[in-house]
């Protein structure tokens, strides 16, 4: 099981994530690719960061819109979204092999991540686009409930699937997060490695009424956006390491 | 010799160019990579555009100035230029390549070309940034009387160059432009395919007091905005393939 | 009965309308805010404009999106729209008093208009930041059967309303415009001025199945983009002209 | 003797400055407009806790470079940089007046600001674009040698003129600022405090090597970007609060 992580979210002079810190836990790095974050120095720099920790490369694309960190959903049609696409993708791969990287997998960033999950067009448009690019990239979205059905939506197109998990978020019963709207969405530190134990030993997730779930989790999402977490990360990769031992 | 033509320069609503009615009779497409001009579904279309009719596709990268059309000058440091291009480079070619297509050179657009003739470190970052970019890339240049040290520089880097011409502008008898500011700077339809001629048949270009400049050049860079503009792109065709035969 | 068109939709080199042809004709000026289109200078000028012709000046503030020219909707809270709409309201308004204009009324532009007449939420958000703004400014929006209701949700505020009608499409029974999927959406030129003639004498528009809607109608919206579009702008004032006398 | 400093330099999802630590002790409030930094909802949240600490509000409008924060000169007509002026103000002096605040002067950002010193053609359009605009305001630029001439170029616009010197850097025996690459271009705490006292007291400024200069300073330009920087704040505003008894 890996550990993926957003970075390379930060613009400019303003600075978000700790990517220095985290790199040497992750094994993904989902990497913003300048139209929800990131600029053409940041990605660099985020690349570079990747290739020193040898950590895994994944295009981050998101919706167009920096002002709103790409959390707003913005309608366009399937072309423009394919495009929006092979744009961002073409992007970090162009960066990734000018250092003797190659980008491995696609995971859509905020709104458009959420689109694709509920969405079946935007699903399959973004599967399609992504299977279509010249480079083999597995497209990586939320372990649930459907995940089979998503697995013979990719199969159309000859397109491998990597599922994640949260580590800090809450799931329902129904294999849904509990949305952020409620108490408890967001897990404590304790609660989040007994998470990890639980994904790594028995390929569960337990939700908030106890219901077992069994979901194919391919990786686990983290996040390192101030000391705590980043602490934190490095405590879920020692658990995962100890397991493997 | 080659024709060449800036294209795919329209963003969203706005339209910008003839490019339809250009590519036909033009070598190569100098595209626009989305930060001067062009968007996802303008690169993607232009590129299908270019394929259609078999003409090579150049990257036409800018900097960062939708609103200045790239037509300003941007300081920035030699790695913030670098990693610019190859944003914008990368991002074309992986378009590019998901249809089929190789980006086979590089011509910086507006202000960042003006800066790369007149001054000499953002000319070797430029020729250094391009030949560090993990595919084969000629950059295109304005030919002029300091064509040995420009492919002296070239050299270093083993990055072959492409020299250019205008079609539509007078020259000083120092193989400079005739700045815009002065009359008779730009030429008119008889004077441009004159000069089509000499460049043909003499490999010569004729400056306004009659010297005859030498230059070696690859390629002539013709406009197509407006219905006379690609009559007579079509007219330029025309005298170099009745020369050719 | 006015005549209103969107205007000051260029942006740095990318030109949209004719705005010089239009102004003559028309009473008030929608001017594009800097977020869908529009950039300082051209704001400046399309004020300009208005000012030389004695047009009235309104804002036409828009959601965050050059590239989707303002044609798609961005969910937002009440107070991100409103602080959006402060924001454009504001910098079209300090411009004109800088050549001695007021600016008169506010009309959302694009998908921020259609959100507005579909979602009540939105619509008194709007409704709501207009009348706050500390000048006395009305809200102009679509006319339709609904019109009372808005004008009792309008009254809350204390905020004026003008209802406008369309010059150039088609209407169901039911008061609402025949989108544009569908054909006859669109009108002619004779269908327009005969449209122009029912509002002038009648105050009435007749929908597509020949119903006669009543509406109050301030004013009507024509678009000016191309040469046929601006002469019919020229006839259509021609037509109310005579009327008047 | 004021405090300005510059605030609403978040943008969206990234947080820049402590503007809610640093507000009650500063007199000035130098408030990004959008242009560098700054956005609708940020610009709002800044003026309403200027007004609820009673904090003088001044427009910081910048050149159009969010990537670049501001820093990079963008050359531009006299013209596109008054509409560009012009714009900025506007939008916060409308948003201001929501609030029943009035901007009180402008203060140019980053490159802006530097070319202005540096340019007289700059700093004539920046002056007579803020003594154009329709409201009473104040332009503030550094205290120089230099500042009798700057004084007679606002006298022909009859613009008022704030001389602010810095708090934290240190200045050349002719007025000018260390450049930043040289060691001690940026003094310390204790510097700063003695700066501040020899400012109240002697209305002086000490050089590096000892001369004595003597600007016109009305405010003081201190910064307030982490902990340390905001503690000393309220250790400056102290040291003024007890020379003003």
């Amino acid at each position: 099981m890996k550990l993926n992580c957003d970075l390379g979210e930060s613009f400019g002079a303003w600075a978000m994530g700790r990517d220095a810190e985290v790199m040497p836990f992750i094994d993904q790095a989902n990497i913003a690719c300048g139209f929800h974050a990131g600029d053409p120095v940041v990605l660099n720099k985020t690349l570079a960061l990747a290739a020193e920790h040898g950590v895994a490369v994944g295009a981050h694309p998101a919706y167009p819109d920096l002002n709103g960190f790409g959390r707003r959903s913005i309608p366009m049609s399937a072309n423009e979204l394919r495009q929006l696409l092979h744009y961002q993708i073409s992007a970090i791969s162009g960066m990734a092999r000018v250092q003797g990287l190659t980008v491995d997998y696609v995971k859509p960033h905020g709104a458009l991540y959420n689109d694709m999950m509920k969405n079946e067009s935007i699903r399959t448009t973004v599967m399609q686009a992504v299977a279509d690019y010249p480079e083999p990239l597995t497209l990586m979205l939320q372990a649930t409930a459907d995940h089979e059905r998503h697995q013979q939506e990719a199969s159309q197109y000859q397109l491998p699937l990597w599922f994640e998990a949260f580590a800090d978020r809450a799931y329902q019963a129904n294999g849904r997060l509990v949305p952020r709207s409620e108490a408890d969405a967001v897990l404590n530190a304790e609660q989040i490695l007994s998470r990890i134990d639980n994904l790594v030993n028995n390929q569960t997730v337990i939700a908030v009424d106890g219901t077992l779930l069994r979901f194919p989790v391919d990786s686990v999402c983290v996040h390192g956006d101030n000391d705590t977490a980043t602490q934190l990360i490095a405590d879920i990769r020692e658990r995962i390491r100890a397991h493997q031992c």
